[in-house]
């Protein structure tokens, strides 16, 4: 189990006329989550992606608890629960000075570019995780 | 059982460099779903608002199946599978000229905009949708 | 000179907590109504890009007279004001029952997707303009 | 005169299918820049809205001069050129590794909340800004 916090300020362009935070916004959000969780542990998705790894999401679930407003520092909290095969889960937690405002989970999964089918974790990135889950 | 199918064609600004439309932007597909869904029963969602009644998601899934891409013009069918209660949940299905693009579900809540309070769907739109549940 | 109209009904994504259109999300109101302007003369932009012609936009203006709202169906005209060369200029004027919202106008350059240099307009793209320019 | 630079990085979601930042996107940049630029003299603009004053933007001009693309980490230099009167005019920069992706300008007038309409940039701003003028 590996877990990274990062903090995200709310831009004006991502609220809606209810005042709150637009609920298909986390989407993009939890992407910069993951990304800053790989990133800490040494895989960044850019690299993936030029060296013709896709990641597409397959599955995501989000539980909307509170809304969030303009201009709040959402802390969000991203685990990997268990190491990827052909697919990577990712949890995620939202807060807002400790207060709980979503819990959302997507499952990503390893697309060969150029063939466009599923394979298995590259073998590096799986080692740069396997640190962490033991 | 009420069902309601749109036609959405997808803009630049919504896909990614994956060239395929970012898992995130469905979210507002749906919204555009849904309300169109609602009018079709001759209720107004602008309305509802105006009228202290707002309607924040609780909880919204999705499954992706294949990716939908630029200027592809996307059928969205929407499902109210039973009458509201405090909730009002949706079911969508979208294709691509007869191919499975995504499942999703989403609840939405009655909220009362003074109070900021659940409350009970408004007589009148539930008179509205009953018409389509014998 | 060429103009072509079309209407677009603004989601509620779109909004922001002022209950306006967020101000960044005309751009791509605009994209939208060239792109159908295009295709309204026989050009379809998704085919332009197979191609290997990109049209990038290089300059982009636009001066807010009034705000729009949620679920406001805009009147967007697009204008072609001259014959493209290696650059093509689209006007446009938003309107919301007959009032002025905005006004605006990009400049899109021609660009070779091998080289990543500017071309001129292919020619089989300056004939179906030229029909609209006498 | 005032000065300031903030670092944003590009989001997966911000991306098109051309590989660049979306054209549109940047308006949302413009906001955090110029919204960080406020803060940076006190300013919050958030607490300015709750005090019932609204800027929402009279005008927006952007030359694109280089793309942007996903993960990179830009420099927006935002200035305020002159002390604000109904109107206050921000101008940006963005460069990534020193190079310039574009220049661009906003004016934003000052509106009060319940009237709707425009009103002088308030004393006390007035006074955190004037500090950086002389």
């Amino acid at each position: 189990m590996y877990t990274h916090q990062i903090q995200l300020r709310v831009r004006y362009a991502e609220t809606d006329q209810m005042g709150y935070v637009y609920y298909g916004n986390y989407a993009s959000y939890f992407e910069v989550a993951r990304v800053e969780t790989l990133r800490a542990c040494g895989i960044t998705y850019r690299e993936l992606e030029e060296r013709g790894v896709m990641l597409p999401v397959r599955d995501f679930q989000i539980r909307y608890h509170r809304p969030a407003r303009y201009d709040d520092a959402l802390d969000i909290t991203t685990t990997i629960t268990e190491l990827p095969s052909t697919r990577i889960r990712f949890e995620y937690q939202t807060h807002l000075n400790g207060e709980l405002i979503n819990t959302a989970m997507t499952d990503l999964v390893f697309v060969d570019r150029e063939s466009g089918r599923p394979k298995r974790c590259p073998e590096d990135v799986l080692q740069l995780l396997q640190v962490h889950f033991h």
